[in-house]
């Protein structure tokens, strides 16, 4: 099948200092349109590909042709089909494993932006909302066997309005107040509780990335909920005035610092795959990018489940 | 000098295709520390150059080196002095002329992120201030004489608060409040009145661009300060609380569309620099990264100081 | 139809300050999936819009949702057609003027990347190419007419080989060659003159934009392959040992300056393009991500076509 | 000390959801410039540094003000005096958890490009190489006992040269010599191996990352030294033609795969640091930005210094 069997194979020599390489492989590859389910409904996007092997200490170089060859049969192999990003990419690290004879791991990650549309607030009106989809599939020999190990995880954006400010705020307006309108402090609070007092709000990206432990399954969009309800609200592309206020509204009512973020996240990650086991390895941040300062706020947690749901004292 | 007169020299050999090119040059120089003149204060910039000439469609490729040296050169013999990032230009971009004997044209451009201290605006602390600078010159040849083109600008990160969503808002909450307080509406938009209601917030990035006419200079810290004082507030590194809060209030009691701070921003150059000529091009813009939306808003000023000036019906 | 009428509407009120503004709007609007023409195939893309109305002295400021539902309706009516993202870009900034009562200017811009496939040089296999695409609507009323401009671009990465470092290096080869191996000059130099000699090599990223004049139009695919043609050799997702090894031999016996490829892109577009009119803005542009540098490398001609004629003394 | 006792303080709060965090903090804190020590010259950059704590699950938010003042105060009592990078990240993540009394961990990150000059190969002229640093410090209780962990690591920009097409090439080169000239292909390949042939040539990213022993010291100049040796040839700012020929010359002598600059990074760093213990963990990557193609190839090893000692059965 080769026909350049003739030509000299550089890679295949021994190189000369004898070490092996943990990851050899080729990075950015963007490969035409695929589908990918998310609540039975075949979304469209054009997701980036990096494809890695290991490289054994007696070979001098990775034949990379290869690896660009699986990507895109893989891909031709998939048009016209639904599939999750993740098994994508297990499919092609099985079948690197297979034409990289000299490996003994292999390692696909993938990411892309989705867009789903999601109809306003109050209006009802239809808006489209992109968010970012990362996958992940390895596969190694472990005792003679192939074992396989798929992540997901999503990237959204969404609203987060402080809670500190809001109530340093109050207290400041609920004594001015007091003294400019010579109204008694309590009657003062009243009125301020009465209504969504004013904070710094900000565009927030939450990201949760997990282990699809073997045998389950998920579907990235459920994350995209849990991320957009864990904030002080969700953003719109598309907004008349009064969804606007309404989301305004929404967000002053439901204060949230990035760490309130994540511990929603992980309340309600927990909530929805309770079945998976306690070894899954979970990540869940928040990255603020604060009005107030030209710098960015970040919370995160990085766990496994059962070390998460030992602290949560979580029973179902 | 040269001591490689006897290698071929491709460069100076008439290309194949005669046309000539406008602009052809290194980009992304970055050259060890500055001091800028900013307030009398030395202040200290890695900025990045690139630096062009015109060539003339006889000549086949210009000589890259000399727009490094002249870069390298330029740079070492300021250390230690303070200057404007613009005049550095001038100074490139006049030398580039000198020893690309084929070209007509030079152009130098520079950029780079100044760190400025700065008080808090309630506790008086100590914080640093990132903002970006943009410097160019040109020199070309007209009727014999050399011509000199100069101009700075400005980035620089501040907070806009939305007027729409605050008024509709509050509009909203007077109703509710009314109805549920059982109070009359008047006396619920006194209350109303005397407090800094609720908006969105983000961060927004200003520009100020200016030419800099003959015989003038300008301080692009004056240009940082029009760009603070037109937004809804500024930000600021380090913030106690009781600065947050004021912080907060401050961008409530001033919300802008991004389409006001670019006209803010307007009025005070033109009192600031009132004798700059009518020719002189100015560019004003505003990116708010809108905290509701995945997406930017942008406003933005083009023209020249006559067409403004005539606008604002502008005497002094 | 405005069901909001009783709320406030901040937008159409007078502005404190009075003076247009040339550009107001949204940017960086991803919209699902569109169909564009390119040598009769529909191909896949997920563009980012950018969508300007100009404002008036004496509106506050403008209403994006409005800029937004334009995208959003546009696009959805475009679903299954095959079209020009120029033209799409057209449709937008006509519908904006409608709906912007007060605006007298309107202009969308795109971007994105399009895949298409590609046959590697020698084996013949199928892989995948991605090049980046510009389009661009301007209308605005002139003498009480609408005008419409277009203006369409690529951006392509392909590859440079220096000449003046292999004749340089082939030089001092010529010289050492026959000192070492003690033949005349002339008969190793008959030698190296048979073989492609190394020089340093680069990815470089050329872009040619142009306006469309009315009545005509262009696919971006032929500028693709204008750019392609115009580099020392093009680049390719999948090669084979024996593709690249003709593929760096093409470059090799191909050396171009930035600047040469800047010229050859030039007489290809206007062999191309004859009838284009003379007063046809043009941008030709190569970024070379110079190897033996860290910083690039850039070659540009911005003019109008009949500027350009004149100096090739063109005639059909 | 606090003055504003009587605001409310709402990060002290216990939060509704019991669960700690693995890391809060700011990110992207660009602060005045600082002296980094190598080859025990001042030199200058600008870095940005993260600064982290843990949370426990019994307290609501962090205080994120005071991570801005132990960098801003950490930095301001170093002004004048020359440090390494990683030691002042460890000063302030020592400081952080001194102030945050709720934490058991702190961690600070730092990167920053610092410009240093160098003399070019033939003409030994000036010109100025940049890099990025990277260091990072954490500390934490560990049995009642503050432990630190330190690590430092550079990035720096280099040349590969494909020694796979090289060597095809010139195997096609030589039959097709031998055929056109009419030589025996033995005598051809003397001349061709006499030369530097040609193949693609490309900027790459070479990577070096380790954590630093305690007692140890490292200066970050070593490992840009090894980065740079373990290329195909360095580049630099500034080539004199001669400089260009003689640098791609180097290039073409030393033809590497990114499999074998990796392994060469790894050789010479054992030989340089071969007193550091075998747990110490260290990161060596390349990325090269293929010519040839559109995308980058990676490789990269991870492991420990006992690891890799072992394969390379490494004794002094």
């Amino acid at each position: 099948m080769n026909k350049n069997t003739d030509l000299p194979d550089i890679h295949y020599r021994r190189p000369e200092i004898k070490v092996s390489l943990n990851r050899v492989g080729i990075v950015g590859i963007k490969m035409p349109i695929g589908f990918l389910s998310l609540e039975e409904k075949p979304v469209i996007l054009v997701p980036t590909f990096d494809a890695f092997v290991d490289l054994p200490m007696n070979v001098k170089g990775i034949h990379a042709s290869r690896n660009y060859e699986v990507i895109m049969e893989v891909i031709g192999s998939q048009i016209g089909k639904v599939y999750k990003l993740e098994d994508v990419c297990a499919k092609m690290a099985k079948e690197l494993l297979e034409r990289h004879e000299y490996a003994s791991r292999a390692e696909v990650r993938a990411k892309g932006e989705v867009i789903v549309d999601k109809l306003t607030l109050s209006t009802g009106i239809k808006s489209y909302e992109t968010f970012d989809i990362f996958a992940q599939a390895r596969v190694f020999k472990e005792n003679g066997k192939l074992k396989l190990r798929k992540s997901v995880g999503v990237g959204v954006t969404g609203i987060t309005a402080c809670p500190c400010a809001q109530e340093v705020l109050k207290d400041i307006s609920k004594k001015e107040l007091a003294k400019s309108l010579s109204i008694e402090e309590d009657k003062v609070k009243m009125v301020l509780d009465a209504i969504p007092h004013g904070t710094h709000m900000q565009r927030a990206y939450g990201v949760i990335i997990t282990e699809i432990p073997e045998k389950f399954s998920l579907d990235a969009k459920e994350l995209v909920n849990i991320v957009e309800l864990s904030m002080s609200s969700s953003t719109f592309g598309l907004l008349k005035r009064v969804d606007e206020a309404n989301l305004v509204k929404e967000a002053l009512s439901n204060p949230r610092f990035a760490e309130d973020v994540v511990r929603h996240m992980v309340i309600s990650f927990i909530k929805e795959y309770k079945d998976f086991p306690d070894d899954t390895q979970v990540h869940f941040s928040v990255r603020s990018f604060e009005s107030i300062h030209k710098h960015d706020f970040v919370a995160e947690i990085s766990n496994n489940l059962g070390h998460i749901k030992k602290e949560l004292n979580f029973s179902e």
